[in-house]
């Protein structure tokens, strides 16, 4: 591209290391921040800087925080013998809008991926053998994504913490709600056969 | 959404403004700002704010630059008795992109559009008409969105510089190169076979 401008190139530039945004759309950005007032692009910049220096990780789940500690582990509502172990703060948050949980969390901050050189000590995963010691945890669910990734780290986890007395599970798997069989992937249909449950005790949940 | 951090929903809520940028968006760029450096993140601030307070426009063609006179404008190569019309910058940077035109340039910083509430005098129309009183130009190409607001500004520009001895030319209009024909839309399709050309200036082109 011909950019008319060393400043609009270089801003362009930087949207353009963004997951997903590519040349185009980077300049769309740029040129609709440039349409709005001084004021809105200076409270965006802070926004990012602020954000970036003055971000804490609750220093039990690991989860994103303005605190040392999240509002969820502070809380005494929750219940703190079962721990949900996600990944990041977005599935902490998809979780969280479902209503249907009400144990802590812990967040690993990754997947175990050989492949991007992103090994068991690059995680929270020490932090989370560490809370099993108090003998206060009863259950760890595992809500990770059913990817490689995803099983590589159940699997190391289940051996960091299967000599714990507590319960380990994973989240169901299986064919959505509303998905419509004939589009459903074959791995996917084919366990969900595998793994069916008694249509009695489906009713139930 | 249920945020666990104040700074990390106003970082959301910022990126939310951008077009486009949708809340799930605006999270995923946000967290992956976060998983870059310091020095990363105060770069992209300082790119954006930067841009906004030190921009400026071409006082000839009002097309974005870092100097008070373009390098298009400025440039001794360039036909400056041809003037295209365009709506914004983005337009002339992809009219560059063909290496097909010479001329120069005359960014109008948006369309007319009644329902947007912007009216001529919002637009750069003055010092185009500016322009024509020099009596150097001998051609002005409307190069402007086939739409209604682009329509409608066309017809207005028509109407003001139409007393001025020069040519008054729109791009042409048709279906585009590599279209198949049955995915063409009517309008484009009746209008091109309306407006249809001799075969041999076809091929001259």
């Amino acid at each position: 591209m011909n950019f008319s401008s060393k400043l609009l190139e270089n801003a362009v530039a930087e949207f353009s290391k963004l997951p997903g945004v590519g040349q185009k759309t980077a300049l769309r950005l740029v040129l609709h921040l440039l349409n709005q007032d001084n004021a809105d692009v200076e409270r965006f910049s802070i926004a990012m800087t602020k954000l970036r220096n003055e971000i804490q990780h609750c220093r039990t789940c690991h989860n994103i925080s303005d605190l040392q500690v999240c509002e969820i582990c502070a809380s005494r509502k929750r219940d703190h013998g079962t721990i949900c172990v996600v990944e990041d703060t977005r599935d902490v948050m998809a979780i969280e809008n479902t209503n249907q949980y009400t144990g802590v969390y812990h967040v690993l901050g990754g997947l175990i991926s050989p492949m991007d050189g992103v090994g068991p000590s690059d995680l929270q995963i020490d932090s989370l053998v560490e809370r099993m010691k108090a003998g206060e945890v009863k259950e760890v669910i595992f809500a990770l994504s059913a990817t490689m990734e995803g099983d590589t780290t159940i699997f190391y986890l289940h051996k960091r913490l299967k000599d714990y007395k507590i319960n380990i599970s994973t989240i169901a798997r299986g064919i959505a709600f509303g998905g419509e069989l004939e589009y459903v992937d074959e791995i996917t249909l084919g366990r969900s056969i595998a793994t069916r449950v008694p249509y009695e005790s489906s009713l139930s949940k």
